[in-house]
């Protein structure tokens, strides 16, 4: 069960906290900022990209080829993550899974489910601030 | 990126739990009780209404009126919401911008996603206790 | 409004982290672990199930079923809880009524929204940890 110290239950809230300024800025297509929460070198592995993308240079990248599709196509994503589950190591990393919902909406039509992941991903400290080193997303939809 | 001192990640719980309530509140119909949680003349901004409301008796005519067209419908509403940004300005004025998901259900019928909601929330604190001051709701599936 | 002190916010995250495992150990099928986060002598009240299941071994037994009909339906299930409310009584025993909504994916096909229910559980501490003693789920798609 969680390690329930006062510690242990403040980071929890920012972890919490983390993720939803990080989801906010991924739907805005705030592509800078949502790349400077990740570490120099992470490594971002999702099903929609070809293969793992590491660092932030190709971060940016593959947040505004998102971004331009969906404005292309009148669409709207936003991503809804819970179920956080917190693990640390004795280092103090963190190791988080959660679940994230994708909604999609059309301007002028409906809302919908469009996808539902499990993200995995592994949070340093850097200069402080949480930091996500490793992400693995994977989706329910996909065998 | 969120400031994590004790006192900040607190408040960030306080602010998820004040939801979690005003949002149940708003889904039983609880009018009187979910209006207190706005300031006495606070403004409601959201796009099922043909102009923001201003004041606790608007709100409380506007929750009632809906929730009888839902009970005439047969339909039953949640309000989820989550993603939780939370920026504090020096007065200690609370910038809040989440999202919320309505996921609408008929006895007897489905349960589907209805909306797709970014709320923009001023909360301030009266008598010590947080109030939202102005709400301003967005639906993305609206141009 | 929610009583706002600094032990009864930790408790608060203490109880959404609580949730995040026990809803993931559900999904992943993970039956003993998620039965040894209700009391020995837990009543467990479902839509799913015929009658009120009391005890582990019940639970056990019936995520164990669960698991299999939706392995053998090629089917996954995620139990996403959210907007939590938690009411202390006096003896420390916790009032908690939040929202699930269980989204539904077919490999090699789609993402839906499956049910969206209320979830009123009773949680007590059990040599320190939290335990769901009492547990009462409604479905808003039935009557």
């Amino acid at each position: 069960m969680p390690d329930a110290t006062g510690t242990s239950l403040l980071r929890y809230a920012e972890v919490q906290w983390f993720y939803a300024r990080q989801m906010q800025q991924l739907d805005l297509g705030k592509a800078g900022p949502w790349a400077r929460t990740f570490t120099e070198d992470a490594v971002f592995d999702v099903p929609t990209l070809p293969e793992p993308v590491r660092g932030r240079a190709g971060l940016v990248a593959a947040v505004e080829r998102a971004h331009a599709r969906l404005a292309e196509a009148g669409e709207r994503h936003r991503h809804f993550m819970g179920m956080v589950d917190v693990l640390e190591r004795a280092d103090g990393t963190l190791d988080v899974r959660s679940y994230t919902t994708v909604y999609a909406s059309v301007a002028g039509g409906v809302s919908r489910v469009h996808r539902v992941c499990v993200c995995e991903d592994v949070l340093v400290r850097v200069d402080g601030e949480l930091r996500v080193a490793h992400r693995k997303v994977t989706r329910d939809d996909l065998p």
